[in-house]
């Protein structure tokens, strides 16, 4: 069986008895490699050089968990109250991440890509594409907070990113974007952790396709420890709150 | 508001500006800690210790992918290939992670744990037990593998744990139920890699119902790889082989 | 290729140019079948005759929605508004359908074909089984509701039933139930909807393990107008309640 | 509480021992309502008259089900293969009706109606769709078939169309598109199924964020019953061919 029909991958090799990764023994990874390590290489396909290994480590632990509000967590709680396996339940909270939770870093960082590949300093690139989102009345994903304005995960990410020499073309225009936003925009909108994340990974060098993995692989632990939490602490079945419905359709009515 | 409605929570800590996790200012773990030991607070409520960290490292590396034919990858490159997002493909192979695939962890730390806790020696209770399914033709989940007869993650997991003190009661009890189904059982079952996580992560005081979550934090990034390999590399809508289908229903017929 | 690798099924046969539905030409249902009825022939394999059509046709129509409160409509509507698709989000709320949300359909009818099998008149065996829940301190599937002590779909369920001679040991297994809950059990628990499906499901020959598929199928329109209700009438990322989250963790602390 | 914390819903009113679905008591819809009307009153708002309920019947009976190859049969298949409930499994198909797949409804619905609310003749504006997406290299959805030419429910749905008089302005678009390409792009691309249910549901009034609604509440069927046969036929896990895989990465190598 070949062509079309065949499932090819370049990811892991599997023998009797053995387990290849991008190559390298598994055996061999167990012994040696950091998770976060071994994360990088399944996505980059090589592993991450020093400076690579350091930021990506950060990038991986600031998004582990955000409370239990984000859709997310609501999402994969309410699916486990209603009697579910740890799978299904987690499941729901990863489809909860959207164009709107954690979902900015994809269209952030696609942002991001496309304008610094443009020719010009990122300083008048941003403020061409901050007057041109004002004027389609655009929101810029990747900024702005509902409850951070100076989100700690942006500064550390930023301070890890210039420690490790990742703070190159991308970033600049992240940070010159927020600038426009002050100058052009009237009010400051500051830099997000998903924009952080998008900036550092696109100078990182890796795909805005691949936004929404950074935030799934960090926060699916969270998501599982909110479910376990539900299944462990709570009765089955939340009564959510029939005081928080409102029924504002058309009143009783007969079929004829 | 308050009582049965309110979300109540241990993990994390929010407020403007401010993310503690179990109680540690996400800033400061972005600093100071590897991605595994921050998977392992949120989990536990605690910083491992350097025999618990390195144990869970060995976990959380030893199952990041098994190649394109596991039923996780197939569901989620699936759902990829008909047009969705990476966060809905991902979830799909999430999903996938049921009861003969990746589950068998919580069910084998399920019947661990209940046996551990029984009075008597290890190799007694595994002769009971694998005597009572073979009784019963019951199969006990993370022994047997359909390709790996000797899996190079269960001998390294072992190792690892051996090393780090980890290897306790049941542990010993898996080996015991390995012997046990040689002798009893007539043919060897191996234990795999699922049943060598279920022996250790018992051993570190995980709860069984939490069996999934250590396959599903080290899957995801595999998951991810490989709806991305599918995305990037292959055409929409794979034909996955009319050839490979038949139809063994009723002939035609007609209505009346 | 054949063999156990091969998709077999006796659904439907497609052709270039044909489809035939458990024989039947599909334009020949356009024409003539009711949906209901279409979807009795998919499950069962033939078509209903007019008194199994009229009794699943109150099936599908009872439980189309039951308000926003349900966790399904929850989970679908929280990952419509993170910005999402419409069919991940109504994924998400036919996941929500667990064990105790229309769940309880399976769990009851399986009950109640396990019970009903056994020799003896449905009033004993219904008493030995609420006395055997009782000593168990176990809950009965599909009797109940957190809101209605009289569910209007139960009566009309049960009276169709009646009316179209689906009332069977099944049904009156169910009602003796809920006669013997109130004897023995010391205060009244009510039939359910669920129950109500349950029961009548089991005596028209359906597999307990279809339960969750009527509630499914039923649903699936609500989940929809939801979400798309959702969409068009709210603003994406919904905030919900910080006033509704509390952290109940550890208190701040440092590393060292 | 009130405002944005709370879920306003104009679908259905629950009170205790009353449920009315848009105004009607669901005990009267469940005597009186056929199933496929009863979703049309969940979705609009208003039962249907008798020429928009012959055609939504017909509607939701065209694709009930299209044997075992489809994207979404195969996700939900092999979720259920792996051990995991009746839901989750058909959750898993729903994930897959993407762009591609069932989702072309939604594009190509999209598409119509923005054209139709142009002005001029549907033959001129069809001719200028079908240039632009030439030179750009576009496909319109919901045209062209792997397998059919001549699709029978297309037809089927035409005609229907026809007697219930809603080919109007959008199904005559749609129907010019295909000469357009037959002219234009050198070779037929004939309307498909789900082009043929864009057109017509575009003609009946529904917006065309919709457009997957109409797949999903058909095909549930069809995933419902995959799932159950593949849980009832099959063996657990099912082997997917390791044959049908080939790996094309890295060869072996060594960390350092």
């Amino acid at each position: 069986m070949s062509g079309e029909n065949q499932w090819q991958t370049a990811i892991t090799e599997i023998a009797p008895n053995s387990i290849c990764v991008r190559g390298y023994d598994v055996a061999e990874l167990m012994d040696h490699t950091s998770f976060s390590d071994t994360i990088f290489l399944v996505l980059k396909g090589e592993l991450p050089d020093p400076r690579q290994s350091e930021m990506f480590r950060a990038i991986m632990v600031s998004s582990v968990d955000h409370g239990v509000t984000p859709p997310s967590v609501l999402a994969a709680r309410t699916v486990m109250s209603a009697g579910n396996s740890l799978n299904t339940a987690v499941a729901a909270g990863i489809m909860a991440i959207g164009d709107v939770h954690g979902g900015a870093i994809e269209q952030s960082a696609r942002i991001m890509q496309e304008t610094a590949k443009k020719e010009g300093d990122v300083s008048t690139l941003a403020q061409a594409l901050v007057a041109t989102m004002k004027e389609k009345n655009q929101r810029m994903p990747g900024y702005g907070h509902r409850l951070h304005t100076a989100d700690p995960r942006t500064a550390k990410l930023f301070a890890i990113a210039e420690k490790n020499q990742f703070s190159g073309r991308h970033t600049s225009l992240a940070q010159a974007i927020e600038k426009a936003f002050g100058e052009i925009g009237g009010k400051p909108l500051p830099i997000n952790v998903d924009g952080a994340i998008a900036a550092v990974t696109s100078d990182m060098g890796f795909d805005w396709r691949l936004g929404k993995a950074f935030f799934m692989l960090s926060r699916i632990s969270g998501l599982i420890a909110h479910v376990y939490e539900e299944k462990t602490t709570q009765k089955p079945m939340r009564k959510l709150g029939d005081t928080n419905a409102a029924y504002v359709g058309p009143p009783r009515r007969s079929i004829k």
